[in-house]
């Protein structure tokens, strides 16, 4: 079924509002949440609503807390997010790390004791937006054996670059496995394998078999060792400057609550125009792997989504959106 | 043959003099070189050095060109690298970077026109050493397709990533290639298969056949799709902050001089040693994939090999030093 922004914005701002959300927080999560679907990615708009809603029954996410910053050092500075929701958090960080470049050419806002911030790419849209680059990135729970190991203990730790550009920014958003457990749950559900290998099953060996990798847990980071030491070197980075939970206390906690983030900023005033639209013509330039075949920049299919989204109405699963209804 | 870091460092000394390297210069250079061959990466030492002398010779790196500084906003210089030797200017750009983080919390520098940095982890060891956080990464000639793609539009584009610590750097060096064309040769050279797939045949179907690879030159970014897009945007950041060359007009040189890359650091006096710790014996608790097997973290084999190196000598190529010692 489609539905609107405004009454998905709508929907979602009076169940927030009902869970003791402080109205402008309900309005900017309610906002974000609406978004995430209208730009194509549900997992983490409509879909993940109602479990965003049982995290914060369940205590993990504090509705009214208030990030603080706890001390600076130059143009970084270090907030505790106070376990307030992810998205609130997420966004006051990004809007200080872009004060901080406009003032300083670039800053950073390291932030502990936040929660999940659902999409990414909301914060890379938002410095962009505001004519920055804007770089983040997020640990999450142990959901990935490192390189040479079988048990999980790495995080999926997506990592967000953004660069403004007036005909639409360029947003790439990825998390360090090859597939995350939602769509090996997608490809599962739809009982096909996945387009490439996603992990190893039992015996250790690669496969493209969903089932197989959610029974061995054996997701595959991208690039097998150099993704594995990308996913690590991210947790180091959030957790050892933020100081505040790694990707080992987020597991011992058994809930996925409490991560660490980092929000960097440049102004993006200098940048050369010219020079990022070579890129895009010079990357599309390409003969097609196969025949009709299109290049894409990262952003690009996102900002086609949202443009259909905003003329059609939002794509929402009826069965979820009943349950978003029962709220 | 083993030769010692003294007797390498000599020879390569004596040489970039030779080829009118400035004193300072040529012993920053010969060291680099030596290191990288005492690390193990002798791809970018003693295996580089008789190319990086035939680059010299064709005049793309000009040994006494100076580096300078041709803009700034706030704690983000631009710097214009002149042609430079590459590992020069690298080496003045982080220590650049460095002092703006000592001063300011974190700092960038941006260079342009610069050369090849041999082995970009130098300058993540360098960071590191300072007692910073390093952040670095430089465009290259295209030699990967973009994804949906099957011509070289993007560049290795190499990303580092490095964290002090006292019993030893985490340092990340990753291109965005899951293997290099160094590599792929090597695997040909020796006959054997890659250890995963590493690229498209003539065909279009996935192979670990170096052969078949470099015949179609269908190359594969790290975790397909993600890698394509990590490597597209990293040269949008470096080409388009430094008002340098992007991988396509690098390539359109047709030669890999000019060069644009970026050097971020953070003074890293704040950092949680103890988080760093327990990431680090986190990872490594894990049940081995394979019995025996161990997990590393990023640096850690490459200290390996560099005590190894200390106490028993540099393991170089015969046929290679007899070239070098002809130069």
């Amino acid at each position: 079924m489609k539905i609107s922004f405004a009454d998905l914005h709508d929907q979602f701002r009076q169940i927030l509002l009902k869970y003791n959300f402080p109205g402008d927080r309900a309005i900017l999560c309610a906002r974000l949440f609406a978004e995430n679907s209208r730009d194509g990615i549900s997992s983490h708009g409509v879909n993940r609503f109602p479990v965003f809603i049982k995290i914060v029954q369940d205590g993990f996410v504090k509705p009214d807390a208030k990030p603080e910053k706890v001390g600076e050092m130059g143009v970084v500075e270090y907030w505790d997010g106070q376990l307030a929701p992810g998205m609130w958090s997420a966004t006051v960080a990004m809007d200080r790390a872009i004060e901080l470049a406009k003032k300083n050419g670039m800053g950073c806002v390291s932030l502990k004791n936040t929660n999940h911030w659902m999409r990414g790419g909301s914060y890379g849209w938002q410095a962009a937006d505001a004519g920055c680059v804007g770089i983040c990135c997020s640990n999450t729970i142990a959901n990935m054996p490192p390189w040479g190991g079988k048990e999980p203990r790495l995080g999926n730790n997506p990592l967000v670059i953004a660069i403004p550009r007036k005909d639409g920014h360029i947003v790439l958003d990825m998390a360090m496995s090859q597939f995350s457990y939602g769509k090996l749950q997608e490809y599962e559900l739809r009982g096909s394998d996945l387009p490439v290998a996603g992990g190893y099953d039992e015996e250790g060996e690669l496969t493209a078999n969903p089932f197989a990798i959610r029974a061995s847990r054996r997701t595959l980071p991208i690039g097998f060792w150099k993704g594995s030491g990308l996913s690590f070197i991210l947790d180091v980075l959030v957790a050892s400057l933020s100081g505040g939970r790694s990707v080992a206390a987020i597991t011992a906690n058994g809930r996925e609550f409490g991560l660490s983030q980092i929000f960097v900023c440049f102004d993006g005033k200098n940048l050369h125009e010219d020079i990022i639209e070579s890129i895009i013509a010079y990357a599309k330039s390409s003969a097609p792997a196969q025949t009709g075949q299109e290049i894409f920049y990262p952003g690009e299919k996102t900002l086609a989504i949202r443009r259909k989204s905003e003329a059609e109405g939002i794509e929402v699963n009826e069965e979820i959106w009943n349950q978003i209804l029962a709220l």
